[in-house]
């Protein structure tokens, strides 16, 4: 038996759980080249709603009968291919299903980096944590003695760009959903300072927090947020668009930052970026992350949700916010 | 006497003759380093109502009563300063007046580049003409091969910035607002292309213009054309943020581009400039601008109102896009 969960409607709105349809596949065999892999753990993020939903055109479109898509790691049961061998813990994006045939050419799949915890290597080594190496230093540009905000700073991106940030040598602020996330912020991460978007006049509070401006705002949230701190920055900001989580459950036309001419006024610049444009550097990101775990000046966190039935429960709770850092699920041991 | 037109009101929306006031002032006296001059032509530009509104914070507010503020040529009457020998032409910042004494330190003033025709040297090598070399080749980084779209191409900016892009070995497309604007876009001024903004449907017109994409997006008007170029960028665009004209005549909450998000999508950027930041390189931007009308490479054009009395109907006519490139007022011979 091979449980799989598939998108059974493209959803509008808040996700359902009919929007997903669970099914008893065949568990599948692995041609020339292949392998089968048991899958240990699956990674969620906010984009795989987009996915669902079929708004943009930057991925091949996804159908109504396709397997969820995402990242996961599984250990290889049966190979034939020499260079993956049986036991092998590999990362790969086969998406929400136990086994997977993988390691052809349509479906390439790569040692997980070793020395980490899977679920720390999934968080760190992975697309969240490269998308914070490259959003942050490459389009934010940071210099030490900047000011850097960041919002949606619990979450598995925010955490560690606030992190990078930290490193090289800037006072960082994160915006995230609850108190409790601010302490964690402060206390665990070593941000400068936390604010609640749910409790606190956040305008007054990065006016407060800012008040020379902000030099680079690395946005994940959208909406409100990113008029705020488009009506805060510094002379000569960088505004990084990493997401919008804002923005993916709502429906129709969806507003657009209508303080964005201060861009203008400040010098500034917002600029969005996909990840795959670093490929070439990914070795260097994986290097620097893992050396900074290693040394302790790098910290992940992981929410980690127990049972592959529970794939729609955890997706959903991303937007709910009930998730600090990198959401997983765990498949199997 | 000295003619002289103040602030009467902070507009809002639609600029109205009675936010301005005529009076007759007196003709001041030059003191010790300053000099007298003689206006000969005033500048009009779209920024001019930002100022007079007072919403933004770039520039320092103006009050009721205030002469209104803007760029002009003037000829010396009376000196006392030795660098500045009666009968000089000069630029500078005196306002809405026929004469001001200036030269001092609050009010410098400069020789006009000798060579041109005074209007062509006020469109071209002042604040309109160095806006569109700095925006196009710093802020948008056109490569040879590179599609550009310029809005609001026809006006003072936008008619130089496009050139500039050509001769970049870009291929240049231009949004106007009128049948005979476009023309003259195309068969003066040699634009691969020219949209009718008024007439046609801009978004067919540019996917159309568009097949693979805009890579650079030079943008004067804002509202509706920045949402229907960021729904039509290249991976990698560069979207300069350079005016809103659109946004001017508004009141109230003025909606943001609803499409920014594409930004992520298609790796892109979007970056407002201040003239100001890049003060120490206009000597480099008036050489080329000069050398390019000299040798016939780029063209001016000049839209010039008889008589001061009528600046207020010259600044009103931006708004209507009564004007084809610089829009001057001629105050005296």
């Amino acid at each position: 038996m091979n449980r799989q969960i598939l998108l059974d409607n493209h959803p509008r709105g808040d996700l359902q759980h009919s929007d997903f349809k669970h099914i008893d596949g065949e568990k599948p065999s692995p041609g020339e080249g292949e392998v089968l892999v048991q899958t240990l753990y699956l990674a969620l993020e906010p984009a795989m709603k987009g996915w669902m939903e079929n708004r943009s055109d930057y991925v091949a479109p996804m159908k109504i009968g396709d397997v969820m898509r995402g990242n996961g790691t599984g250990r290889i049961l049966e190979s034939n291919n020499p260079d993956l061998p049986v036991g092998t813990v590999v990362a790969g994006a086969w998406g929400w299903q136990e086994y997977a045939v993988v390691g052809g050419k349509s479906s390439p799949v790569h040692a997980l980096p070793e020395g980490l915890p899977i679920p720390t290597a999934m968080a760190l080594l992975g697309t969240t944590g490269l998308t914070a190496y490259f959003g942050m230093l490459d389009v934010g540009e940071p210099v030490a003695g900047d000011a850097v905000l960041v919002s949606g700073a619990a979450g598995a991106t925010g955490s560690v760009a606030g992190q990078i940030a930290k490193l090289k040598g800037c006072r960082v602020v994160g915006l995230a959903g609850s108190q409790e996330k601010c302490d964690w912020l402060v206390n665990e991460l070593g941000f400068d300072g936390a604010i609640n978007y749910r409790d606190d006049d956040v305008n007054a509070q990065v006016k407060e927090l800012f008040p020379k401006g902000i030099n680079v705002f690395y946005d994940n949230v959208g909406g409100e947020i990113l008029d705020i701190a488009l009506a805060n920055l510094a002379q000569h900001a960088r505004i990084v668009i990493c997401g919008g989580i804002s923005r993916y459950n709502l429906t129709g036309e969806i507003p657009g930052p209508k303080n964005y001419f201060n861009l203008v006024f400040k010098s500034s610049r917002m600029q969005g970026f996909i990840l795959f444009d670093y490929q070439d550097r990914y070795p260097e990101a994986v290097a620097f992350l893992k050396d900074g775990y290693l040394s302790g000046d790098i910290k992940s966190q992981e929410t980690i949700t127990e049972g592959f039935e529970y794939m729609p429960d955890a997706l959903m709770g991303l937007f709910s916010g009930s998730n600090t850092g990198k959401q997983l699920v765990h498949v199997a041991d």
